[in-house]
């Protein structure tokens, strides 16, 4: 049974601690094995990669079928119920529309003398997407990160993915990466495919950033390779907080906190409400409806290991609690959501009001479901259209316009002990270089 | 003397490998220590950070001198030269009112069915400034960290920089960083400083992102606490490139060559040219003015290591060459330099025409020179004031517009096996739920 936790009166809780040692980031073991995958990959490219993906995948691919063909992915479309395919499509139309009211556009300035200065947008080249597979094989995610990137302006999307003992990709994920505008997709996972598009391979280009959801060695290879290619996030396991008043439907509720209690025995699903009514009927609500769900053990188990309610005083408390976790998701299921807006802070993605449940979010809202986790939220963003665009600086003077500062440039950098730069200055005034 | 490559006629050169290798991800050896010194710095905050100090700074602090007083900073103003406090205040506000011209605002989009969609911008809460001592403490890069985490509206600003033998930080930096609006200051630097401000110890606050330059230690343990908190990025040499047509000033190319080369013998300085008599007219003047540099040997070195002229057929061609390496700083002294711009994909910061010298980048005219170095300008950009602000995604539903997308969404659910997901939509239309 989920724990109720009562903040009332100034209590703490060890739950912060609790939720925070569910971090991604403390796998020293796997991390020292990723290096080494991820080294032998950039050294010995294509052998390396078909290595491991007979070692962990227990598939001996040739190089030639590293590559899915076209072919595949007409046969995918097959075995795809065509109910899905039209939701696909109509979900793909929301995350496009959502993204590209997120696009932003070089910029520039002119101010006195002919000054120029601004900020150049550029999408990124190539973007890598890593999908899992097995049984977290989730279309959903392959639009997610593949079709910002495609709004972005990305020349070339390049996926990968473990494939299956039949050598073969599920059929909806080649569909949602077909409808995503993927270029081209690899059979490769783990570790190796992280490495592989860092560094490319013979077979598989280069990166300039990857992104999508992963297992801890894909999370770790990710953050290995970071700094030699971009990166979206060290995802860690989902979260979902509740907001509640006297006014939230406990039947909702209780659902929504399932919806992601399900995902993983490391889920974490938190109301914070300010009626001890709602927190005993959530609490009864989720045993009843956890007895007939078809993932009930994750669930169950994840309910009791990080779940909690925890009852404040206030709306403001409540802000302050969900500051103090910085959720992956936040319902605001209160009266007036909008207005309990303003004392949030720290959450990924923001759910207001009773009918505007989680999964609307990760399947159709349009707003991204890759989102930060395990507390990110405090200085990470949703992935969203600039992950995918980087920018450049750009200065024009003029030789006025030089000439008016040039005395403080020249003493700045001198005062730095940087005679060069001071030089740069002023060869530019000196006799008849005025070219 | 720098060398002259000629890459016409489809020629190809290893410099573009031995620029690559500059990279400072590869400090196997490295990485080790600092990761202990960060574990020690988080298991034994203050104690830890003060043995470090000792260790390597050889300075005994005890905690009650570990952050800067008042009176040091009142101190400090009585011994920098008046007229470098003028410039750095008039630098300071070019830098403001370039970032200001940067902010973004939340925005929302209300579709039919009442569904509102949107992200919510928030600034970071705490954000870390980490400045170098000794000969390479620069108050200008305090001033390029901290005045866009003002402008974007952090609450804190905690800077910390290694302190002298004689405990005292360089009076420039208090300075700037007094003038920057930082709002805490502490005696610590290296590692052990990256590895408070990520995780906070009893004197020094944990932070939301750490920004700023430092040496190999310093850039592995911002590497080390990633994910932990956010960071800039991991800072390599300092890299120029000029493409010059016939047109272009060689004393001008020259001297900017060298404002670069001075910084490091790790530095890069290149000339790419459309014109043969450019290249030696530079060869020859490089030469001359290394001659009569303070900072001759460390640019000397650099220049023959990592200097290289480039000649190419035509600007497309330089253009190429540029996108390949992606340097930090661009310079494009050429007859038409806004025409040259389109085709510039990968570069920090751009200065356009003979008097956009970089060193005015460096100190003066408000775009960041925090820039992306050792090629990352292919997916990293300039500091800027996104550095220091986070979204929310927004999704507002009401009954309506859910009950007209239910069924796209339990059909998505369902086909990944996620029923608690199906169900959270489903439980909202059942009978009697209509709250």
């Amino acid at each position: 049974m989920i724990k109720i936790i009562d903040l009332r009166c100034g209590k703490d809780s060890d739950i912060f601690e609790n939720l925070a040692s569910r971090s991604q980031l403390e796998y020293r073991d796997v991390l020292d094995r990723v290096e080494e995958i991820v080294a032998n990959v950039r050294r010995n490219g294509d052998k390396a990669v078909l290595e491991y993906t007979a070692m962990f995948d227990k598939v001996q691919l040739t190089l030639g079928k590293l590559r899915v063909t076209e072919k595949e992915i007409k046969e995918a479309y097959t075995k795809v119920d065509p109910k899905l395919v039209e939701v696909i499509k109509r979900s793909r139309d929301n995350i496009w529309n959502f993204h590209e009211k997120q696009k932003e556009k070089s910029w520039f300035s002119t101010e006195k003398e002919g000054v120029i200065v601004g900020q150049l947008y550029r999408p990124l080249e190539v973007v890598g997407v890593y999908v899992p597979g097995g049984t977290a094989a989730y279309p959903s995610s392959v639009l997610m990160c593949a079709v910002p990137a495609k709004v972005a302006g990305v020349s070339k999307i390049v996926m990968t993915t473990p494939p299956g003992k039949d050598e073969k990709i599920n059929p909806a994920i080649l569909v949602a990466a077909n409808e995503a505008g993927v270029d081209e997709i690899y059979k490769v996972g783990g570790a190796q495919a992280v490495a592989a598009q860092a560094f490319g391979t013979e077979t598989i280009p280069k990166v300039d950033k990857i992104v999508g959801p992963g297992n801890i060695y894909v999370a770790m290879a990710k953050r290995t390779v970071y700094g030699y290619c971009d990166i979206d996030m060290i995802a860690g396991p989902s979260e979902i907080m509740v907001v509640a008043d006297e006014t939230a439907n406990p039947v909702f509720v209780a659902a929504d906190l399932l919806s992601q209690a399900e995902h993983d025995i490391l889920a974490s699903s938190i109301l914070v409400t300010t009626s001890e009514d709602i927190a005993k009927e959530v609490q009864r609500e989720l045993e009843a409806q956890l007895a007939v769900l078809e993932r009930k053990e994750i669930a169950g188990k994840s309910i009791a290991d990080y779940g909690a309610i925890i009852i404040v005083e206030s709306l403001k408390d409540a802000a302050t609690v969900v500051n103090r976790i910085a959720p992956e998701h936040l319902e605001l299921c209160v009266k007036d959501p909008f207005a309990a807006l303003g004392d949030i802070k720290n959450a990924g993605a923001i759910f207001l009001g009773n009918y505007s449940t989680e999964p609307l979010g990760d399947y159709f809202a349009g707003p991204n479901h890759v989102l930060p986790t395990s507390g990110t939220a405090r200085f990470f963003s949703p992935l969203n259209l600039s992950d995918f665009m980087k920018k450049s600086s750009i200065i024009s003077y003029t030789r006025d316009a030089l000439q008016k500062v040039k005395d403080d440039v020249i003493l700045f950098a001198e005062s730095e002990g940087l005679g060069a730069h001071a030089n740069a200055i002023r060869v530019r005034f000196q006799d008849g270089q005025d070219k």
